[in-house]
């Protein structure tokens, strides 16, 4: 017998030498081989981190990862509140092995397992069956080059893997049989079995990175909401923007001045338009493309004075930027020394892991934009397309690969902004252009520019299982219809965002929907404290603001449906695209009921709808409850005491919790926070009466009058 | 000032401790930092290997190179009839740095450079511009996924660069510039310059491998014809195919016996069809996907007489094959412990850098294919498309990595097939679904999937680049017009080939056009001295028998031209598409006349032609001389006394040589050859008359009756 060798990095000279050897055509009979079997691979060892929360590793790894990156404390307090859970899979099939530099992990699956997850997807939900090489890059096609490629899957028998790894990764989701697989399909003859199978299913995922070691966790359901949960939980809670965040955002066109922005804010008031955010784009830096940070002075001659104006009317203002640095740049020299070795489009790419790279960035952006009254950045072009990155030999000064770097730039990025706004107990709502995993506390959005309708709702539905947000901002249509089609679905999305940076559009660029247009952002903005409570869930207890209907209760997982999905806690929202007369609907199984009419529309049942060009399909569960504060056109300046519409639907009696804050500072992580409950109890004669009373928390909510609407009832 | 740490690979533990130490936020103050200049990167050490070539190495390459795995010797002697050459780019600025665990070469560019190869590549021919992460793969779209991803670039100023590692590959072909670069481009601000760019050009090429090294290799020119000359020589020269082999080649269905093929044999004669080789398809296997390698006794019962009786008929049997083991396989027990870890088909993955390996399938195949008569194979399904190859992280007994494996498979098969058919003196003309750098010796034509007609066109151009062959095989059509212009494609190509695998087509399948079939067939059979000739080129003097027109003198390398080339010595092809009625031509300088009927057609200009469907436009050069052999069915059965017509066309005196020998076994090694001198020279009468004369070689040839046609003088 042969003599077998487990190939071990530590070995790997050994190893070469031994292939050498068997290679030369000289050699023969008995040599050391490289063991091929599962057998001979590392049975992992698990540790538990969290209940429900399990990590091993393989090899060495190097001791940062996305979560070390990413740098937000595990949420241990809420994740003990979830309920223990016993190790999801079978420990004894997990296995992981180190081999010619590369770290490999085995984890077993079922036959009738699916997987969702890998990164803000374009395209589809189901994930089996796939090889995915996950890269940080501009979307084109495909499903591996991506802008948040979170390497972290969830299964529908309820329990998610991490492979918390910061590097490039391969991911055979259910592809590629060992010759010793212990469940190998049926070995069949293409010429004369018509069952014959050109992509036999595999019975584990596999998944390699180039690197000595890695960090596997591991998190268990029994649900796979509760896997998400827990995830983001493990990655510090979900973010909680602040108010103003979930109203109106609106871009200029990159050569605006200060001038047009205040036109154009009148603009938005005279026609009774929301409006909470300007973005200022490329033009307002002195120089972009690299990238001064500093204020333009033809545009911006007194950005104090215009800041505070904006202020003052209660707008925000998001400043654009990419972090590759102009020679012209202030910080150029300083900054010089910390940077990598190439340019991107000509500019000097500082190594954030370094502090003193942190410090000179952040305090001109402290001096020169927050302490003027900025809101929050844009964060663009760390997405690569590979032509506008560092290429992936390029050396940092800290000696972190330009690998690791692409995978994380966009975690280093989020973090140190997020950290000069936290240090002013100010939160921001921020857009950045990739993400990785780790980024669930980070108030940014992504946003993208693969266009197409179906691609944006696709990734909304996916961004829930990345632990990322999104934005399917609306920049331009060919038609009214679609420029208002488009208009409902980011209305209904993680941030309502207009951007014209470009295009140069207005929400009344349309004028045939003007009005429509206006009608769903003051839904929108209506909806604020329904959103706004949504995303207190995603912070406090891990749950997404918006999520596939797959994780949705009554749902089931057979159907990969990715255009509908829950928006808050209990709004089933179905897009209609530019062309649709009728759509179908799935609704879960229960009672389900029209958002605008409280008209029962079915339960677990396919429907079909033929909304008016005005209306976005919407759909209530049974005992769903949505408070609304009336339509205005600042959330900064909402009244001391704004009275609450509690929209009840269906006919069943039904709880739930509101949350509220100040909305504006970090306080709420000292407690500062309320949860109000409604109610809607059956009174004697069978009808509801609703009430609302304190739950939890010492705030003082701006909410006290509550106008109970029975929906159905009422009908 | 900082203290600048050069990161070598050996310091790599060193280094990963510097990354963490300045990563940690309480790290401060001066620390060692890795150098990102080029400065610090090691200029390269040039070595001469032949005229005109040179290596050098970064860092501490593997033993095994794409040229070890090819095995074939250096052409050292054709290369040393080449003249010397100066090494040709700046020695000064060809740097190289081990960093991360990766081999980094950067070789200087000039700005007026433009590049061409990197691989069997289906869209332009200029390359440089681009990103390419050179990886072996079924070709979808892109240009890094390649059958034959032959990381070699020829440079328009005469030179070529080799990356002899066989790894992934990416190559920044002029893009990403240095922060250091000498030749950065003007930083321009994108808000007011319009002359700003998205992808400004770059003053190098940059390419790595994840290794701890790499050798590279320089081949000079001065023209760029030269540079795929000493390419292809330094590769062990051009292949030299059977004489039959470039005869007509016919795939059955995949599901066809022995006695459909010899029903199949009888039609073409019966319609007076050529045809020389026939191919068997899957179905000739017992079991297939995976493979057994031995005969489908209910389709083939008597393999050894049906051999016979094709042998007996001039016709060549070609059996096509993946290199996946069946269990039920006679040899599957044995080769099993010799296997990788994964399946492909659920069939085991032979490791053929183990020489027990190749002994086991060797001798199978020499006992029951090569014994009965079998002239060569098709080696299907070596490119991957990833769920078609084992993952790349699947362990090999040798030790070697999967990822050497995808990249030299294909090259590891066709050396130990054609070592077969070597160990017999028997030559083989065969078929690969991929292949890779350093295979110009080996007899084998790529073909592909990728069925679009300009695409094939493209492929067959840019496979001179890549030192391969390629076939756009004949498949389908959606009508007589594709079927007719595909068929004058393929006739003009390394290999005519109908593949009717899957279709079941025959050559006269479209009725409307079988007469225009027969006759572009036979003249394709009429030209083989002039083929074989420009083989033979190929095999002594590197030249390839297809070009693209850039490396014709007088063409320049200003256009990227992709539908037109030259096709041996002096004929330019132009293939028509379906749905053309014209096209333009780019003739080179000089004067150019039309092959069939010896008129002028122009010369240094652009010209248009609207030929009748019957004809592909053909031209020959000034002086051209084309010999051709009267039109046969089979050219292994030749009479011994062939006469040739020899064409010749314009006004210009002219000699050319015309190679030939036994035209199936290797004595041509041992100099069993001649070349022929053919003459056109002036009369006194200032018309021409045409000699034949022995120029080189004992080789006594079947060329003994001349007949001079001057194609232009006579009209």
């Amino acid at each position: 017998m042969k003599k077998i060798l487990k190939c071990e990095s530590i070995g790997l000279v050994l190893v070469l030498f031994f292939c050498a050897a068997l290679m030369a055509d000289s050699s023969s009979g008995e040599k050391e081989v490289c063991a091929t079997t599962i057998e001979s691979m590392d049975t992992f060892e698990w540790t538990a981190k969290a209940p429900g929360v399990w990590s091993a590793v393989i090899g060495h790894p190097e001791k940062v990862t996305y979560l070390s990156y990413a740098g937000a404390p595990p949420g241990i307090a809420a994740l003990s509140k979830m309920p223990a859970a016993a190790f999801p899979i079978d420990k004894q099939q997990t296995r992981g092995l180190i081999h010619n530099n590369l770290a490999i992990a085995r984890i077993p699956l079922e036959p009738q397992e699916k997987l969702y997850g890998l990164g803000l997807q374009f395209q589809g939900l189901n994930r089996r069956g796939q090889i995915y090489h996950l890269r940080t890059d501009h979307y084109k096609s495909g499903n591996e080059r991506l802008h948040a490629p979170t390497p972290f899957y969830i299964s529908s028998s309820g329990y998610g893997i991490f492979f918390n790894s910061p590097h490039f990764i391969s991911i055979y989701a259910g592809v590629g049989n060992r010759k010793d697989s212990p469940n190998l399909p049926v070995i069949r003859d293409r010429n004369t079995d018509r069952q014959w199978q050109s992509r036999p299913e595999s019975d584990a995922v596999e998944a390699f990175v180039r690197a000595d070691g890695m960090e596997v966790l591991v998190f268990a359901g029994p649900t796979m909401l509760d896997v998400v949960r827990r995830y983001n939980l493990y990655c510090g809670g979900g973010c909680l923007p602040p108010k103003w965040g979930l109203g109106f955002w609106h871009r200029m066109h990159t050569k605006a001045n200060d001038q047009k922005v205040m036109l154009e804010v009148a603009e938005f008031e005279k026609r009774d338009f929301p409006l909470d955010v300007i973005g200022l784009e490329p033009g307002w830096h002195s120089k972009s493309y690299p990238c001064t940070f500093e204020w333009n002075e033809m545009l911006f001659p007194q950005p104090a004075v215009f800041l505070q104006k904006m202020n003052t009317e209660g707008i925000h203002i998001n400043l654009w930027e990419n972090p590759y640095v102009s020679p012209e740049a202030g910080i150029y020299q300083q900054i010089k020394p910390l940077c990598g070795s190439h340019t991107v489009w000509l500019g000097i790419v500082p190594d954030y892991t370094l502090p003193q790279a942190r410090q000179i960035l952040t305090r001109q952006h402290e001096n020169e934009h927050l302490a003027l009254g900025v809101s929050g950045y844009k964060i663009d072009e760390v997405d690569g397309y590979d032509f506008w990155l560092w290429p992936d030999h390029a050396v940092f000064p800290s000696g972190t690969s330009a690998e690791q770097m692409r995978q994380t730039y966009a975690l280093q990025l989020q973090k140190m902004l997020f950290g000069m706004f936290r240090s002013r107990n100010q939160r921001t709502y921020s857009l950045v252009r990739a993400s990785n995993a780790g980024a669930s506390a980070y108030p940014f959005a992504i946003y993208t520019d693969h266009y197409d309708h179906h691609g944006f709702i696709t990734a909304l539905v996916n961004s829930s299982l990345a632990g990322v947000l999104y934005t399917p901002e609306i920049r331009s249509a060919r038609s009214s219809e679609e420029w208002l089609r488009r208009m409902q679905s980011v209305c209904f999305s993680h941030m309502t965002q207009l951007n014209g940076w470009s295009s140069n559009t207005k929400p009344w660029s349309f004028p045939e929907v003007e009005n429509e247009v206006r009608d769903i952002i003051k839904l929108r903005i209506r909806l604020l404290p329904y959103v706004y409570t949504a995303f207190a869930r995603y912070h406090f207890e891990g749950t997404p603001p918006i999520r596939p209907m797959l994780l949705e209760m009554g749902f089931g997982d057979k159907k990969d449906v990715t255009d509908q999905y829950m928006f808050g806690d209990c709004i089933l929202v179905a897009p209609m695209f530019t062309g649709q007369k009728s759509r179908t609907v799935i609704l879960p199984k229960g009672k389900w009921y029209d958002f605008y009419t409280g008209e029962a529309a079915g339960g677990g049942e396919i429907i079909t709808v033929s909304p008016p060009l005005s209306k976005i399909p919407l759909f209530v569960k049974d005992g769903g409850i949505v408070p609304m504060i009336p339509a205005v056109n600042r959330i900064s300046q909402l009244p001391e005491d704004v009275p609450l519409e509690i929209r009840h639907y269906g006919r069943s009696p039904a709880t739930t919790l509101l949350y509220d804050d100040d909305g504006e500072t970090f306080d709420y992580e000292k407690g500062r926070y309320c949860w109000l409950r409604l109610s809607a109890k059956a009174k004697p004669d069978g009808t509801l009466n609703g009430s609302v009373s304190k739950h939890q928390g010492p705030y003082q909510s701006m909410y006290h009058q509550f106008n109970w609407n029975f929906m159905t009832q009422k009908r």
